[in-house]
């Protein structure tokens, strides 16, 4: 789904306290109505908005009374800062990703993990592991515990590197000491950096127009910033 | 800032257009009202609320125009599942955060990690590295690169761990067996299983009213599934 259609969404106090609601438990308009002080009317239009966007679905019971129960799991991140405006969301991961892939982060001590870490030779242990735990209550307390406080790292983790990017973004700025454009080139000198080697690519990177990357590699390239790397492509000059 | 007022504000998509356009560069309000193709008048109301809300400054240059800013780093994460909704905002972490304390956690081959990660011993050869890095475009574009890498990663395990957050909560609320509170009720075990020994802290912990969490407490107890832990609190039945 959209981040801005996701965030249209979630732009709405009592969108969010629908979804609070319907995150405990499944619910009807009424108990919705009453709950909220909001009348059915304008529930069934917040519903609908959250069914059309597939946050949020319904079942009829045996007494054909409709509930109303969240659709699936979404993730949503957004980043504000003097270097950039980034929304993104997305599903849940499946448990199958391949986190070994990951060249800077490792994850440890949490239960399962080796299912989405071990290259497959343990998965009959995994599996073993995990029949052992769906039927204990304690166990499974246990790993929801573990789980909790690995997002909870994880969070922190990503406000220490939002925030080391900022200042690594802004001493680059500083460096290239380019006025008005300085977010900008910074974002396309660390793209060529990470290996742009296109006009098109550093413009999807930086999420500029072609021209506006076109001028601003002319004038890196002219002020000896980056250089010509082979046929096409360049390379950030190693000292200026 | 609160999470719900930061969601209101980016809830609007020309609000979000102006965010992305000053995150590139200072603009004023005509330039603004141009590139979005919307009144001034409506510029000046969106301007005001951020402005409102910290997220943008202006300052006047000599011709006395008002340039508008991003005025800081915001960060803001929303969860929605069966299990619950979430949002927080936070503001990016200092470098000087403490990331040994995670336990499941670490973090590798980031220039400057070590900074954080450290015990001080290291401090002065840290430093070296930074001065030698902040006049230094190829570095600071290597560091760029490489922060904006474990960014991506840290995504990627933060949708990992939603993922198995879902499967486990789905696990413990169907080894629950508890009709429409299987929710709540699984987030009250785990939160016990993680030390929360009172009313209170549960209450605080899973977002719920104490008597519906003394309710919960109770129907747990009677069934079994956790048990008194000591004068006051609980922990969860080792084995059903």
């Amino acid at each position: 789904m959209d981040s801005g259609a996701l965030l249209d969404l979630l732009g709405n106090e009592n969108r969010r306290r629908i979804l609070r609601l319907l995150a405990r438990k499944p619910c009807y308009v009424t108990e919705i109505s009453e709950y909220l002080g909001v009348s059915p009317k304008a529930v069934i239009d917040h519903l609908r908005r959250l069914e059309e966007a597939g946050v949020v679905e319904s079942r009829t019971d045996e007494k054909r009374r409709k509930y109303f129960h969240i659709a699936r799991n979404l993730r949503l991140e957004v980043t504000v800062s003097r270097h950039g405006f980034g929304a993104k969301s997305a599903y849940p991961a499946s448990r199958d990703l391949d986190l070994t892939r990951c060249h800077h982060l490792s994850i440890d001590g949490v239960a399962d993990v080796a299912a989405g870490v071990d290259d497959g030779a343990d998965e009959d242990a995994d599996d073993e592991t995990d029949d052992d735990a769906s039927g204990d209550v304690a166990s499974l307390a246990a790993d929801l515990a573990e789980l909790e406080s690995l997002e909870r790292e994880l969070s922190l983790a990503q406000r220490w590197v939002q925030g080391r990017l900022a200042d690594v973004r802004d001493d680059l700025a500083g460096a290239l000491d380019a006025d008005d454009h300085e977010g900008l080139y910074a974002e396309v000198v660390a793209a060529v950096a990470d290996g742009a080697g296109t006009v098109e690519a550093l413009s999807r990177r930086v999420d500029a127009p072609a021209e506006v990357v076109e001028h601003a590699i002319g004038d890196l390239l002219e002020r000896g910033v980056i250089e010509p790397d082979g046929d096409d492509g360049w390379r950030v000059t190693d000292s200026e």
